[in-house]
């Protein structure tokens, strides 16, 4: 590791926006009362990615991973990324 | 909304565990660089899940998450499940 980058530990998550159909969210929600749960609504479903990156700041690391997402991970359109950012655990 | 019972909101990460195959976080890894994305890699995908539960208490919110969560929609053979819950913002 050189002195000016760091790797950074990002996590994607992507979700369905509000007012677009989520057919497998509502297939839980039905189910979960057979299985015992009750008072449990609102099931929404989406992906989850996490992948590690190199970058000089936690900001600029921020933006790649903002970036990764929209072009490659979300659909823009019907889905919301929201993006984290940490630093990376293992070095 | 009683006063002994509180809306706690969850969030369910579900990952493949590490050592099983993920062809769809390969194929992503492979796809960064043509992209213009260099020294991004570790790249894992998963499932994220969001629900609404209704719990006296936060160890109890975070049980019954949790159960749902190895119950429904995790297959804990190959996947491990992360679960977080935090108060409903929403009353």
């Amino acid at each position: 590791m050189s002195a000016d980058t760091t790797r950074w530990s990002a996590q994607v998550e992507v979700l369905l926006r509000s007012g677009i159909a989520d057919p497998q969210g509502a297939t839980i929600e039905r189910a979960l009362p057979a299985l015992g749960f009750a008072g449990v609504d609102g099931v929404r479903t989406g992906k989850s990615f996490r992948f590690d990156l190199t970058a000089v700041d936690e900001a600029s690391a921020l933006a790649q991973a903002t970036e990764v997402a929209d072009r490659l991970l979300a659909n823009p359109v019907i889905e919301e990324s929201t993006v984290v950012v940490v630093p990376a655990t293992d070095a």
